[in-house]
């Protein structure tokens, strides 16, 4: 909806807040024997509670049947097309760990995997290495020159790194390096068209001084590359919108995908409670809070049911303190569902719940999948969610005489 | 979804087979005394356990309110967007037939019809003639020789038959004679823009030789012609969805569909039971199967409410043999609601049951049109289904970073 023509005529000046609370991976499926989702096998009397005084409905990310990645899902509710924005994992990842990308830089996600003396891949993730090991490594590589190009290789976290490129003329037409498999070696990186021919063989050069500067290694003696991508070029949200956003994840990924939106990133801790207190901190400071929550979909990709649930009760109990800073409206949207019976994102709609003073129940009783799907929001694509955010804030004039 | 961006990147290989069945006309409308509609009048055990355990929805073939003929309900139900994709009545009823139809053919849709001594129609199907008697009809018929122009007539069934023309500049801008009433004469064939201006008098002169030569028939002394049409030049169903498609189909139409997007067209019998066994035959050879079952909107079209109650139990009986073969993805959808109170196609959504591995069951307690419209996949455009057929398939991969 960013594109929608003359919404900027439409927006209003208002002193209200928007609190909205993505929880990654929310929508789920039935266990084959409770026949349950997650949502609805776990006990969340705050959320249900609020689901009786909000409006319900259900989201569609991309298109029915598309699984989104966390871009896609992320960009959606923001309001983007996903069909028409993207981001790169390269630069997904390089936001993330703070870096300030220039126009241009090349970016790669990159991971340290393990390969046999015959150079196949026997682990894509070299065991998951601590973020230390990673981060020696990780310096190790960043010694590479290669010429005319300046380098840089950042730890992320556990086996993954970044490489930046940046230099004249560098493209993003290149092969991944990482197969997605075990038992077979990495790929050459390869221009996919011409615009990539100058690039290749950096990047070729590059995995081959890596190889060599990992050989020794028992764990980590490889590199995995993928995702290459520059900065792209998003209509700025806090102009869009006219709002004064803030972000606050603890994950990086979703601090990457804010700071590319042009939201401030606040800083704050590791879990969801410190996420929290950074909100509580911040609250009088911005129009508009995007607070993420991880956990719901780290259980789900594990095909980790219980642990799904766990995830959400355990966001249930925070509840109480978001609605204690009194949001204008509070929306609780997922930017794709993770069923654990799935073990990974899938295409499926995801609950979405609004709730402000325009919102007085309407008779759904609980906070879940097949609830939401009576909810007087029925199912709409997720890029209408900014719309109704803010409609309910008072932000939205009317359209037309 | 055909046209959908970067389809084809998501698209990955799997074993996995697609059962996609179409129940012609399948929704229908509540009856004026016991207000049910025909699916929740029939007493169909199988599918409604079947929807216990699928995911189910509702499809709007086009658009609320439009009611679709043939090709644009089963072009949608394939993923192209039946308002920018068309298939003309004559092409399909030459394809029906198995007519091998090269660029720039002409064609359309015959009716040998009976008029009154003033010229005035009395009857557009002459009586439904039999299909041998017709065939005498069609053979006189194709004796008329037109300048510059190759031309055929086929018979099809009953009193209907195809006109083909073969030569240069034929266009398909050309008005139907058929006025589509009784007690007027057949509308004379016009050019309807420039370009049809070459041809509206080579159809003229075939109009008139044909009235001569049928002059002294009791049933079928004239003929209609409607539906001018050249072959389309649609997307290859198999390469967009790389999929080993093939479709089993009684009816000549549909099989002319299938052909014409490019899936192969399995030789069958007339009954739904032959088809069943030509799938079971063909079992191992293909990824997907398009299996048409024809008698519930011949039920609806002739307002035969209980017949179409009876075509619906019918298939009800052969759902067990279908599920015998454990399809990984088991499709039922309707090209458009026939009700038996409307007596012809309508524009009413219409009932869909998607079943797979990843389909518990989600409360929907049988099959049909309320019951659906509670259903977890909600309303949602006929070109959406393929998506999800091929979501649930596993050969969807997820959509960005």
């Amino acid at each position: 909806m960013i594109d929608l023509p003359g919404l900027t005529d439409l927006l209003q000046e208002s002193p209200s807040k928007i609190l909205f609370l993505v929880v990654d991976g929310l929508g789920g499926l039935p266990h084959p024997e409770t026949h349950r989702s997650e949502l609805e096998s776990a006990r969340i009397p705050h959320l249900n509670a609020l689901a009786r005084r909000s409006a319900c409905g259900l989201t569609t990310p991309v298109l029915p049947g598309i699984t989104p990645g966390s871009g896609p899902g992320h960009l959606a509710l923001f309001g983007y097309d996903p069909l028409k924005y993207t981001i790169g994992r390269g630069v997904l990842e390089a936001l993330g760990i703070g870096l300030t990308l220039q126009p241009g830089d090349l970016t790669a996600r990159g991971n340290f995997c393990t390969v046999d003396a015959q150079g196949r891949i026997t682990d894509r993730r070299a065991g998951r290495i601590s973020t230390e090991e990673s981060r020696v490594l990780a310096e190790r590589l960043g010694g590479i020159r290669l010429p005319g190009v300046h380098l840089e290789v950042h730890p992320v976290k556990e086996h993954r790194f970044v490489l930046l490129l940046r230099g004249d003329g560098l493209s993003e037409a290149i092969s991944d390096t990482d197969p997605g498999r075990t038992g077979v070696p990495p790929r050459e990186p390869t221009a996919l068209s011409p615009a990539g021919e100058r690039t290749a063989p950096l990047v070729q050069a590059f995995v081959a001084e890596a190889q060599k500067l990992l050989a020794g290694e028992q764990k980590g003696n490889m590199v995995l590359l993928r995702g290459w991508s520059r900065l792209p070029s998003l209509p700025n949200f806090c102009q869009t919108y006219r709002l004064r956003a803030a972000a606050i994840a603890a994950y990086p990924m979703y601090r990457g995908i804010a700071r590319v939106l042009g939201m401030a990133v606040l800083p704050t801790g590791s879990t969801f409670a410190e996420e929290v207190a950074t909100l509580q901190e911040h609250w009088d400071q911005y129009d508009f809070f995007f607070l993420h929550y991880k956990p719901a979909d780290a259980a789900g990709e594990d095909g980790d049911f219980q642990g799904k649930v766990r995830a959400l009760e355990a966001l249930d109990e925070h509840i109480p303190s978001l609605l204690a800073l009194h949001p204008d409206v509070f929306v609780l949207a997922g930017d794709h569902a993770t069923p654990a019976l799935v073990g990974g994102h899938s295409w499926h709609a995801v609950p979405l719940l609004i709730h402000s003073r325009y919102t007085r129940g309407e008779g759904v009783e609980a906070f879940h999948e097949r609830a939401c799907a009576q909810g007087s929001l029925g199912r709409l694509p997720a890029t209408a969610v900014m719309l109704l955010a803010l409609a309910h804030a008072g932000r939205l004039a009317k359209y037309g005489a």
